[in-house]
């Protein structure tokens, strides 16, 4: 399950009906790739998550007919990247 | 949910039965990878989307049995790439 | 769904009984990876085809019980790569 | 299947009730980049694994209904990287 | 579906009991990158062969209960790389 950061809320007006009143967040990985992911623990600007694809993104949204496949599946409590390691930043809780 | 610009429509003649009357969009990432999604929202040349994969794609194109691993989700309201954000455009209003 | 170039037929002597009569090609996409697909459309050497992953890909090989996970989706009719583009070559009718 | 290195165990008070008690690890594969499984078989850090990924996961879980999409199959009993051969290093007893 | 080549079993004690007897394969592509695969034909080292991903994956080990997300599904007869047109060689008969 990939691990990225919350970057902010995605405002997207003409959306299918399958995602329902689901709330949608902007992340980013390590490479700075942005992805779209449904959120169902309330993760905030920062804060470093892991998200679940597939059909089982499905169910972690609360609700099978949820059209996603990729949900955050949880907030990392402590996380400390390969850049943070090397400057040498004290571990971040971002919980 | 990956993240794609609207490039153009797809023209294809010869395509199999369980696309059924789906429009097909062929869309462009951030590196420039081009790909084929089915469009459910009526996107148009330009937009900025997102797109969802896998089993989830048939029902987000609004019949579980239309063949398709990719459709659009969703039309992105306000959309800034890196780029543009380094050339300090105005966030473009995408909806 | 992915947009890869035809090569050439597969022949594959040892296979599993899940893939039955299904015609077997190898495809390329534009950084030359060769991946091998079902054919249920007929496509030939040289045509530009988008291809159907995951569960979709058995229901498009005309039979949920063929083992595929990529089937083609369809013949492209007009289609020009960014090095075509560049080299001003007249868009390849190839249907 | 994928093949990565356990590098810790993972501390998430806030995730998904689907992940059930199911032990999270952080896993770093050859080049680097981390990624999130849930761990039936009781790796330990410093062992390699391989990988079970999509629908197939949540029942090497244990549990169809665990939401992963990503557990661990198996520990590697030897297993040397190319690194390791090019510096010429006892293949690592891993199990 | 992807295109690999064998490069040697798999010694797994510690693995999930989903796997059951299957054998293990590693595999490793054009670029290097090594996975394992479940192999239900009897391939050997230095066979080229093509896998099947996901759900059809377990299919194709002739289980559908086998935990797998990739299995091989054919022995390709010729199989020539880019490096082998390069340097001439050669067609191998790999059936």
């Amino acid at each position: 399950m990939d691990i990225l950061r919350v970057e902010s809320s995605l405002v997207c007006t003409r959306r299918i009906e399958g995602l329902k009143q689901a709330s949608l967040r902007v992340l980013t990985n390590v490479k700075g790739k942005r992805l779209v992911a449904v959120d169902p623990v309330g993760a905030r600007p920062g804060n470093w998550v892991f998200v679940v694809e597939g059909s089982a993104a499905r169910y972690a949204a609360g609700d099978f007919s949820v059209l996603t496949d990729l949900t955050i599946g949880g907030i990392i409590d402590y996380w400390e990247t390969e850049q943070d390691e090397a400057a040498g930043a004290p571990k971040q809780k971002v919980g």
